[in-house]
């Protein structure tokens, strides 16, 4: 993700895929900077990206490959998505993908952390919340993401992929659990707060499996008011209660 | 399983599609007696198979054939598995699969009622318990049916397809929804009782999906009797609170 180059390099910063990269990095040493919604504490991830667009159209390619990689994951899911089918899809050669990404796994850790991103964004309003509304913000959060068709489509791609594959759901433990409930378990202060924080979890992807997923009635219909006016409650008490 | 012969008859009902079709005329017309759970009140299913196994080993391969199919299933999901894959699995030829079965989707539905059917012999001690302890019922039997092995698989398959591919789901939907939910709901006499039932599945749902798909530690290794204690009254809560 990162692996940016050094300020004064003539690529400097025009090209990173850089969705937050402000300012162009001449100046300071910022490796961050061009990286799209980097994976906070991440410890001993091996960078992924092997090559590193050296212009603004290779770039915009790297974005390109990106979405054409989180459609071909949500529709067809890990194990019957190829490198090949992202690259056509994309528009380009297969030893471009390979150029950006590295092996089909790196693609598509790259697509799910950038799919990820608005999770991850959404975790600070659940964390800075006070300890009583944090059952009704994670709730809020997350229906809030499935009801987003732009934010959808790649969970949807997450949940169909871990669930037939084992390295796709090695990436949703360590971004759901690693990145989001370890966090909120970290607030409870409280001996199983892991478990209350995963049991938690569990009903709101049980939801999203029914309604978003399965696509059971009446619960894929219902309004989400009324969805959030039960379940909010029941994340709280798997949280703080008793 | 089905597939009993009338008694003494060599070839008796060879014909038929009719697995509720019955009896050779010939003596007793016990067409159940055989019968791998039927599926309890399936209104106006299609008869899943087309032909009717003349003797005991016939009854035999079909059995072979459905283990073979809730085999592959299990372990490639709908889309991936194929009638071939099947036929190979159970050492027989393709066109016999189509012959007890009909299509991939036939085969699908009989080797998920199958599987399904200590789901619905576990419905009765839900559907008979006193109203405040269906929570508790209801979530033992789910967690019951996972944590055995030979239940187990078949559930995984019914996820892994259900997730994948729009039919699979449609089986979900009438079995999980049609024949146990939709049960639960009508001992609740409340007007949201369908949605209460299905945010109930949706708690129990999603600790399958945690616990037993993806497999998020500490809820992965913890204790059946301690989810039960802190689960048990959130189903209950959802059935019949506030």
């Amino acid at each position: 993700m990162t692996g940016g180059t050094g300020p004064g390099s003539p690529e400097a910063s025009p090209g990173g895929p850089g969705r937050e990269s402000g300012g162009p990095a001449e100046s300071v040493p910022d490796t961050s900077a061009t990286a799209p919604d980097p994976p906070p504490d991440r410890p001993g991830a091996a960078p992924r990206r092997r090559g590193r667009p050296p212009r603004t159209e290779s770039a915009d390619t790297r974005d390109r490959i990106l979405d054409a990689a989180r459609e071909e994951f949500s529709e067809r899911g890990y194990d019957k998505t190829s490198v090949r089918g992202i690259a056509k899809s994309a528009g380009v050669d297969s030893a471009l993908v390979h150029h950006y990404f590295g092996t089909k796994e790196q693609v598509f850790e790259a697509a799910v952390e950038v799919a990820f991103a608005p999770v991850l964004k959404g975790r600070r309003a659940v964390l800075d919340a006070p300890l009583e509304e944090v059952g009704e913000r994670m709730t809020r959060m997350i229906l809030g993401l499935w009801e987003n068709p732009v934010t959808r489509t790649p969970l949807l791609a997450i949940i169909r992929s871990a669930v037939n594959n084992e390295t796709a759901a090695g990436v949703f433990r360590r971004l759901v659990a690693g990145q989001l409930l370890r966090r909120i378990a970290g607030r409870l202060d409280l001996p199983d707060a892991e478990l209350r924080a995963e049991l938690a979890a569990a009903q709101l992807v049980g939801i999203a499996m029914v309604r978003y997923v399965i696509k059971v009635e009446p619960l894929a219909s219902a309004d989400v008011e009324q969805i959030v006016e039960r379940v909010a409650p029941v994340v709280q008490g798997h949280l703080t209660g008793r």
